[in-house]
């Protein structure tokens, strides 16, 4: 589909302002949702104005991650591309991955005559974690020619990603987990799963031995499991793809990450929305396509904490009129997944969308909630059709055949 | 799919009217939009009393032309089925095409010293092209073995068909356009692009010295560049495939040529929508399936006419008493694409449809128009499913499994 959509692209100077409220579908509480008790007079006008509806970005009845969420918006079929765990958490802790890289998530855990006491070493607190992870960084740069990156994360976790000097044929990052998932047993063995694995295998085998000689004298972190050994995909380019030159504003790594993946410029930045909208105005005239994420409506819809998600839709409400002072000739207003607060996660439940041209219909939904969406004329859609619509009302897609 | 359907397909004698407003959905001007502001009473009432919604002949955001849209229609993925554009041309030209064809776009060009001057030979005056044209075909009606057909154009274009006395393999017209697309560079040569392209190319190339060389004492028109040269598909019989006998009632050469592709009966018919209206009752006992195609309403959303687009749905209206007196037992009405008048071209928003048969829910929809068929019981839909609704509104498809 994506190759099918290259071939029809043709560029102009339009603006498309693409805006991910991060888990933005909810579900009723005492009969109404969050986005039905938001009090939010911008967002419900520009519903009014648009064309709504509500989109699935994996499946029916399927929860998206974050990965996949993202990766149906622009466009990405998220089945076929799916990013492994090592991957995500290595964006997530703010590592910039390279198509040569190998990226894993490690425990720390406590190993004693070779038998697993505590896959998670206590759950060491974060600030232990992280010194002794800089220490071990300290010490191993490179395992042969492949450099070796740490990040800390919470707890007993960390991540580490093996920058190969060579492109990796796939299947390369065939390896089993090496945690067994309990308690009392032994650490899984490194054996690749593919004959392409054995390259990548011999030097993970050298990086544990590594790491847990330098751990031998840690009272509780003295050995390391390895989950989600995974490469990092050669995935379609996004401005090749669509013609769009694109920016991420975000304030979380792993989004950045995710977007720096599939070639979006993606620079660091921390705050706020306000601080968003700014970084918006001021790169505005030099990209075509802005992917701003909204993080806080998520979170605490995962706390399920509906006052606190409905009151992060209202914020979002009170920057809009600024949003829209800039004049995008397409803005899409939508989540990467539903984080009802009643479920306290991510959910199954299509995702309510707002697009803003001026080719749409509009005036067939009044408000900006998941039951008025239904009644929009984009339907209820699978994710992945956003961006061709997105170019479409831009006027960036050629007629398809005379 | 369609084979899934051929293998479903029951006989009986009811009839099916598939009427195709070319270009039927619009968007709003001022809020309303073509649909909305045309006075249509006859066309509201059915609506009323049909199942109704909107149809995506490609895909979302994907804007199809003629060839696409009607073959979407007809049930034939309009991906998998791509219409090569000599194909279309030489059928636009009103050329009846055979399975052992291969059809080409010409220009007239003016070339000095082996570089093209003029791609388009001055865009000479149609009536000069003509009589060049039939002064071609006059020398030259063989190459060998295959039949050269020339049908004249509009300016500096033409149509030719290279007619093969044996069926060609796939792939067998697979040549380059010898249009550079750019003044000031040589022709590109014939090149055949897959080993089954040697036959043709050959043809090809002998086609172009014997037309030069009859051009070369031509003021402007001393050349031609090829476009486009394309093999009739060899595509499933209409017929065979849902036990239709069916009948193509359309004034426009082009949409005859398509339905005769599918192996339609399409006579000739010069007229207006009366002259087709006749032409329907006439043969009304002869067949099971007829599709009547009516053209202006698009021709007036191209030119941005959205008073005129409204005054020929309006005039449409005026008719459907007399065809529904035919008391079709299937009567579907619907576009092969949206082409708003504000946009002044065909448009990639869903189509409209009403569908009226005995077995419909109906009573969704108030009047037919864009944001009333969203409300209707068919939703949002590709529009090849629309063929085996008919066929399941006529009773014409048996259960599938037992």
């Amino acid at each position: 589909m994506q190759e099918f959509i290259r071939d029809l692209v043709q560029k102009n100077d339009t603006k498309i302002l693409f805006i991910v409220l991060d888990g933005l579908g909810g579900l009723p509480f005492d009969g109404r949702t969050e986005l039905d008790v938001a009090d939010k007079p911008h967002l419900d006008a520009l519903a009014r104005a648009s064309a709504c509806g509500l989109h699935i970005p994996v499946a029916m009845g399927i929860t998206p991650g974050s990965g996949p969420g993202h990766l149906a918006l622009f466009g990405y079929d998220p089945v076929e591309w799916q990013i492994g765990r090592g991957v995500l958490e290595a964006l997530g802790l703010g590592i910039e991955l390279r198509k040569t890289d190998v990226a894993i998530r490690v425990n720390y855990a406590t190993v004693e005559n070779g038998i697993i006491k505590d896959r998670r070493a206590g759950r060491i607190p974060t600030d232990q974690s992280r010194k002794i992870t800089e220490k071990l960084q300290a010490k191993l740069q490179k395992i042969d020619d492949v450099e070796v990156i740490l990040a800390p994360g919470m707890e007993h976790r960390f991540a580490a990603v093996l920058r190969f000097p060579e492109p990796l044929p796939p299947g390369a990052a065939s390896i089993k987990d090496t945690d067994p998932q309990k308690e009392g047993k032994e650490p899984v063995p490194i054996i690749p799963q593919t004959p392409q694995a054995g390259r990548v295998a011999q030097i993970v085998e050298k990086f544990i031995a590594k790491i847990t000689d330098d751990l031998k004298n840690e009272p509780t972190a003295n050995f390391i499991l390895l989950r989600g050994i995974a490469q990092v995909p050669d995935i379609l380019h996004f401005e090749e793809t669509y013609g769009l030159k694109s920016l991420c504003i975000a304030v979380y790594p792993m989004y950045r990450g995710l977007a720096r993946l599939i070639g979006m410029d993606a620079p660091a930045l921390q705050g706020d929305v306000q601080d968003e909208i700014d970084f918006l105005k001021k790169n505005y005239h030099d990209y075509d396509f802005f992917f701003l994420h909204v993080k806080k409506i998520d979170s605490y819809g995962e706390d399920g904490n509906f006052k606190g998600k409905v009151s992060k839709i209202e914020e979002f409400d009170t920057f809009l009129p600024d949003i829209l002072s800039l004049k995008p000739d397409v803005i899409i207003i939508t989540g990467d997944h539903s984080t009802p607060a009643v479920l306290k996660s991510h959910s199954w439940h299509p995702v309510p969308v707002l697009l803003k041209s001026p080719y749409v219909l509009g005036q067939t939904c009044q408000m900006f909630t998941e039951r008025e969406c239904i009644k929009g004329e984009l339907g209820i859609f699978p994710t992945v059709n956003l961006m061709p619509l997105a170019l479409a009302n831009a006027g960036r897609l050629k007629k398809f055949g005379a």
